[in-house]
């Protein structure tokens, strides 16, 4: 029995490898940076695909932290899955949870019951954050991975100052003016910084009876500097950038506990309602459905060519997969080394197609690191390059502009931006869902 | 003991009609239409203003509908209600949600517990949908009032999509694929036109499985005919425009039963999976808090100078109040009614406190009635001025552009709408909140 394109459901009891119009199909689960480059560079190759992701929008995380900021909206870093493949009709897009694999019958579980057969699968599911065994910090450190989780850090940012300003108690209103950002990686710097320039330059003039330039951010991270994947000099260079921003670090002290009333560091307990966890991720549940061994974050093990050991039809790859960069070291986590291995695998799809020799293993070429503290400071390293300041500032600015889809977005970003820039103003600055006056939240 | 503004908390328990500063001391409750302009017009009076909106943002109500059929983004006609008053010191803004008012004490009461004194109320609260007396189709047929509302119909429209495509029997096909706006105002008929142009022009292309045009876009109507409010040759013209769009028109037809299966209309049941409620308000418990009887939409009986009978120290304005027009008919809930009322109490406010007598009653000037169909269709009726179709799509566009508050919304409109006129694409097709697969939801 067929499986065309898209038709999952009806057919979910029988499910074939060679559907009737004979063309080989590829499902890959996840349209992150990983999941769509590789869609793209199938374009053409006589393939059928079927893309299947949770959510109906692909997002540009790596400005997820603007919206929690309040600088970006929602709508400008996401875009319709569907609307991206409106023009490749061998393309199926589904909105769907998936459960598991079947990899003896190579039927992909949805949650609903429905089933998909695939000739090809590949694994693309990203991440999410760790607690490193402190799954309850979840509901008071939130971590930054969906625009949801962005509009529950916004939310709660605006709530505090709202709070506060209400506040008789002087510690409880020190309590809500105490922000923690956990982890100094680009996230929680990016994170820390905007916090800071919200408070001391957007609103303090809003406020009747709290100086909200007296909120004290906290960056606290376990490991001697702040972004660590950065040569020194840039580390250093950031933290003074942030502490003139006045963000207060607290390096080479990790977190202890975390509560609705506050942060333990080390043998500190300081008073804290707003939280925001930047400090660890941890891959899909993906190895659980293939039925491997994750690593210690939950990465599925590939071999040199991405795929599952003795599963040479199913590819792993992004922030779920554990592969080893040239220098020995894991690939990080980051948006081009997910969309190197998206085009990877297209590329060893279409030879094998083909019936020529596979490509060489895959093999992670690292362009460079680039992280923003706040307006006019950002570090950059691409290879021998190492810029700072307001030149690393600009040219952070514009390669995310450079790399956002479609002209749309780019125009929107850069108006935002620009008009920040100019009048030091945020222009998403909402609370909004549920019950926005609940103290708890 | 005084009440500084926004200290109410800490002086709960006393509060004084004349506080320290001898300044006398404007409550407002409500950040709408005609809260806002009261307050621009209060600027120089030397009063005190206390703000309070359960919201931290205002919202530019007349294009919500936009936000809920993906062509706006929420930031895009919202704006920080703290921001708007930035640079008024005297401007105390509060979030807070107020849950009754001692009017002997002069006293407005929050649901916290605080208590806010004043010398002068103004009660803009706005309304909400009404269901007349079928309160349990709110959750099936869910109205607009709110961001949230907007951010609701709008996971619920491409939800529909989204299911319709993995749907393998055609009768639940058919109803996903029906839409049902129930009240055919100027929100009803924005409404019902923008969902069509959804279906039929911006989604077509990209689902395999269904063919988006052929989805049903029902306007029901218990009336005689749709725009009521406008003379009968627009109503006909914007019928035909309707029409021409693919909505299918039910005039005369008042829907008896909502539910999650589908709609009764008369004695004929339509399965249809997404309805959306634009046909009744009723004002918000502001008649309760005050200890009056309401009208029959709950409205505020007030005198002619908008002031409760016994009352003068307190104005009820806006949606909230019960008005005659100059023609003898109710005020209608319209946006520039509300400001019209804020003006004049700002103005009668002036004259109290210099001691001149008191102007004129309320004396409403209709300026007109605009309604928008369709991409270029629309009718504007303003005094003897009959327009429709292109040229009306115009003025309108540009109406509405001109009354959006500060030069960043303004562009950021105009750019939406100029992408989407130019492209046929909608830049916000976000499916946020909660679980996104939830088959009930």
């Amino acid at each position: 029995m067929s499986l065309a394109p898209g038709t999952a459901r009806a057919d979910a009891a029988v499910v074939s490898p060679e559907p009737k119009d004979g063309r080989h199909h590829v499902v890959v689960i996840g349209a992150g940076f990983g999941g769509l480059h590789l869609v793209h560079r199938l374009s053409g190759a006589g393939v059928r695909v079927t893309l299947i992701d949770q959510r109906n929008h692909h997002l540009f995380q790596p400005l997820l932290y603007q919206v929690a900021t309040t600088i970006l909206a929602t709508s400008e870093i996401a875009w319709p899955i569907r609307r991206l493949f409106r023009d490749r009709k061998e393309v199926s897009t589904l909105l769907a949870r998936v459960v598991g694999v079947d990899t003896a019958r190579r039927v992909v579980e949805l949650e609903d019951g429905d089933s998909v057969g695939y000739d090809t699968l590949v694994v693309a599911t990203g991440a999410r954050h760790a607690y490193f065994g402190h799954d309850e910090w979840e509901t008071v450190a939130p971590g930054l991975k969906t625009l949801e989780d962005a509009t529950t850090i916004r939310r709660r940012l605006l709530l505090a100052f709202e709070r506060a300003e209400r506040e008789p108690d002087p510690a409880k209103r020190e309590a809500l003016l105490t922000f923690g950002v956990i982890g100094a990686g680009p996230t929680g710097v990016e994170l820390a910084g905007i916090i800071a320039e919200l408070a001391k330059q957007t609103l303090w003039q809003e406020f009747r009876n709290i100086d909200t330039r007296k909120a004290r951010v906290m960056l606290i991270e376990a490991g001697p500097r702040v972004l660590a994947a950065f040569p020194e000099d840039l580390s250093t260079y950031a933290a003074e950038a942030l502490k003139k921003r006045g963000v207060e670090l607290r390096l080479g002290q990790p977190v202890s506990d975390c509560t609705g009333e506050g942060l333990r560091i080390g043998d500190e307990f300081i008073p804290c309602r707003t939280s925001v966890w930047a400090a660890g991720v941890a891959a899909s549940p993906a190895a659980g459905w293939l039925g491997v061994e994750g690593d210690r974050a939950g990465r599925v093990p590939v071999r040199p060519d991405l795929t599952l050991a003795d599963r040479p039809e199913i590819f792993v790859i992004g922030d779920t997969a554990a592969v080893k960069a040239p220098d020995g070291g894991p690939v990080p986590g980051i948006a081009p080394a997910a969309k190197q291995q998206g085009e990877y695998v297209a590329r060893l799809i279409r030879a094998r197609l083909a019936g020529e020799r596979a490509p060489e293993p895959f093999h992670y070429r690292h362009q460079g690191n680039l992280a923003t503290i706040g307006k006019g400071a950002a570090v950059v390293h691409m290879g021998r390059l190492r810029l700072r300041g307001g030149l690393a500032w600009w040219v952070w600015g514009i390669a995310h502009i450079f790399f956002l889809i479609g002209t749309r977005s780019r125009a929107a970003v850069a108006w935002s931006w620009l008009w920040s820039y100019l009048t030091g103003q945020h222009s998403a600055r909402l609370i909004t869902q549920g019950s926005q006056l609940n103290r708890k939240n």
